[in-house]
C-alpha cells in the first residue's frame, strides 16, 4: 500500500505533513511518497528516525496558494504538489492521495484527473464529526452547493458503502438533515429526497433536526454541500468559541483559576475530542480513485489519521462497492 | 403598553409563562394579559405578590398541541390560547403577543390574522445568538424554507430596522451566510442575493462563513429559514453536547471532580450565556403587528426577555420603520 502525501498543503506545511507521514509509516507500515519542494522536505526529514525505504520524495516545483481559484490553479500550475499527488493515483503509482492544501483545487483536480464512478452524478465529501458517544459522518460537506434530490440519494449510497467498509460491514443508520422529524418538514429538496430515500434498501431512519445530530441517533447524515459545509464550520467555530468563553469565565474568578489548573488535563482531552482539525481525512467519494481532503490546520495527527482513512478506503475497495450499490439502485428504480 | 402572553405555551406552561409575566410586570411596569385556562392560571398566580391591576386573565378553552399541523390548528381550534393572544393584537386590545407554544402555528396564525406589511413578500423570524463578545442576530431562522434572492434582501432590511430600533439607531454590520468570503462563493441563492445586497444602502459587509459567525464580525446574519433553523438548532445541540462531554470528562478524573466544584459557578455563568432557551424572544418580522415566538423550553427569564423584546418593538415602531425602508428600497430599484 502506497500513499501520496502533499507535503506542501496546509497551514503547517511542510512540517506537519512530513511528521504525519513518518508517524503513519511507523504505525501502519504503509509506504509514503512525499510530494513537494525536495529541499524543504529533506530539511524536515533530517534528524528524524524512520525506515528510509518506506518514504520516498517526488519533487514538485509549484504550490497552490489558498487564494487561487481551482480553474486557474488547474490551468497554470501543472507542477503543483496537489496535482502531482493526484497524478500518482491516476498513474497507479500510488493507491491514494492526501492533501491539507486548497480543498477546492484538490476536489476539482481529483474529479478532472480521476473521473467519476459509473452512476455518480456528483462526487461528495464525507467527514466524521464528534458526537456524544464517539462520532458520526456527514455527507456532503462542501463539494456540491446546489443539489437535486437524486444527488442526495447517491450521497447516501456512497456514505453507506464507506461506513460499511470502515466498520466491517456494520449497517449505518442514515438520516436526512432537515428542520423537523416528520416527512412533511423540510424544503423542496429534502422533501423530495425523503420520498426517494424511503424507497431505497438503505437503513433510512428519516429526518434528523440540527439539535439531534450530536446525539448519536444517526450514524450518517445526508445533506447538500452548502448546508453541510455551513454546519461543519458552525460546529467548529462554536466549539472554539465555547472553549474561549469558558477559559475567560474561569480566568475572571480566583477560585476558577485554581479549578482550571485542576481540570486542565480533562479540558485537554475534551478539546482533543471536539477538535475538528484533528479529524483529519475527509474523502471525496464518487470518483474513480482515493483522494482525501484534510483540514487546513491539520496537525501531524490529523495527517496520520487521513492516511489511515486512505488505507482503509483503498484496502476495502470502497469505490467498487459504491459503483455496485449504485448500479443495483439504478436497475431497481 | 399591554402585552398578551400565551399562558399555555411551552414545555413548562402555565408555570413559566405566568412567572415570567409577573417578573416582567415588576421589572418593566408593563400590563399583561395572561391567556389560557383560567383555573390553571389562577393556581399559579396565587401566593405570588404582584400589582394585581397590572395582570388580567382572558380564558381560552383550547390549547394547540405540539404535534398538530398549523392548517388543522387554525381551522379547528378557534378558541386556542395562541389564536386568542394574536386576536388581542389584531383588535388593538394588546400591543404585542408572546407565546412559547407551537411555533409553526404561532407564525401561520400571526400571518393570517395580522397580515403582511407593504412590500414584504415573506415575513421572517429573527433571533439573537450568543457570540464571543455578546450576541449577534440571525434572520431567517425558520419561517421560510425555500427563498428567492429578493426575500433575503427583505430579511436584511427587516433585521436592519429591528437592530436600529433595539440599539438606539446603531447601524448593524450585515453579512450573508455562505461557504466562503468571496462574492463568487455560495449557492445560486446566495450568489444572487450578494449582488442585490451590494446595491442597497445597507451596511453590507459581504459573505460570512459558518466558523466566523460567533466571532462578532457581523451584527446581523442573513440566510434562508431552512439553513437558519438548522444553524440555530445545531448550535443549541452542540452547546449542550459540549457541556455534557465536559462534565463526563471531569467526572472521570478524581482531581477533576474537585476542580469541577471549584469552577461550578463559572460553568453556571457560562451555561447561562450559551443557553439558547434563555434567549427568549424571536420576533416574526414583516407582519402588521408584534408577535414573538419563544423557545419551547422557555424559563420564566426567557418569557420575561421575550416580553421586553415585544415592548421594544412596539415602542420603537419597528413595523413602520420596516415598511418605510422597504418602500424606499422598492422606489430605488
Amino acid at each position: 500500500m502506497k500513499i501520496a502525501v502533499d507535503a506542501m498543503g496546509g497551514d503547517f506545511a511542510p512540517e506537519m505533513p512530513v511528521a504525519g507521514a513518518i508517524e503513519a509509516v511507523s504505525e501502519y507500515g504503509v509506504d509514503i511518497i512525499l510530494v513537494g519542494n525536495r529541499d524543504q522536505i529533506l530539511e524536515h526529514l533530517k534528524n528524524r528516525r524512520y525506515p528510509e525505504n518506506k518514504i520516498s520524495i517526488i519533487h514538485a516545483s509549484e504550490v497552490v496558494l489558498m487564494d487561487e481559484t481551482p480553474s486557474i490553479a488547474i490551468r497554470k500550475k501543472k507542477d503543483s504538489s496537489i496535482r502531482k499527488v493526484i497524478d500518482l493515483v491516476r498513474n497507479k503509482e500510488a493507491d491514494a492521495c492526501v492533501s491539507a492544501g486548497h480543498s477546492g483545487v484538490m476536489m476539482a483536480t481529483s474529479l478532472l484527473l480521476l473521473g467519476k464512478l459509473p452512476n455518480v452524478d456528483r462526487p461528495a465529501i464525507i467527514t466524521a464529526m464528534p458526537s456524544l458517544t464517539g462520532f458520526f459522518y456527514m455527507i456532503d460537506v462542501g463539494a456540491n452547493v446546489d443539489c437535486k434530490p437524486k444527488n442526495l440519494v447517491q450521497f447516501a449510497y456512497m456514505g453507506d458503502a464507506y461506513f460499511k467498509a470502515i466498520f466491517s460491514g456494520q449497517v449505518p443508520k442514515i438520516a436526512l438533515l432537515s428542520i423537523g422529524e416528520e416527512d412533511t418538514k423540510g424544503n423542496e429538496l429534502t422533501k423530495e429526497a425523503f420520498k426517494l430515500l424511503k424507497k431505497t434498501d438503505l437503513n433510512f431512519i428519516g429526518n434528523i433536526e440540527g439539535k439531534d445530530i450530536f446525539s448519536s441517533a444517526a450514524d450518517l447524515i445526508v445533506c447538500d454541500g452548502f448546508i453541510g459545509n455551513i454546519v461543519l464550520k458552525v460546529s467548529e467555530g462554536l466549539a472554539e468559541t465555547i472553549m474561549k468563553l469558558l477559559r475567560r469565565e474561569l480566568a475572571s474568578k480566583q477560585v476558577g483559576k485554581l479549578g482550571y489548573l485542576m481540570i486542565k488535563s480533562a479540558l485537554k482531552d475534551f478539546k482533543r475530542k471536539t477538535d475538528y482539525s484533528e479529524y483529519g481525512g475527509a474523502p471525496l467519494l464518487g470518483i474513480n480513485g482515493t483522494s482525501i481532503v484534510c483540514h487546513g490546520r491539520s496537525t501531524s495527527i490529523a495527517i496520520k489519521n487521513a492516511i489511515k482513512v486512505a488505507i482503509d478506503i483503498a484496502q476495502q475497495r470502497v469505490h467498487e462497492k459504491i459503483a455496485e450499490s449504485l448500479s443495483k439502485y439504478e436497475k431497481l428504480r
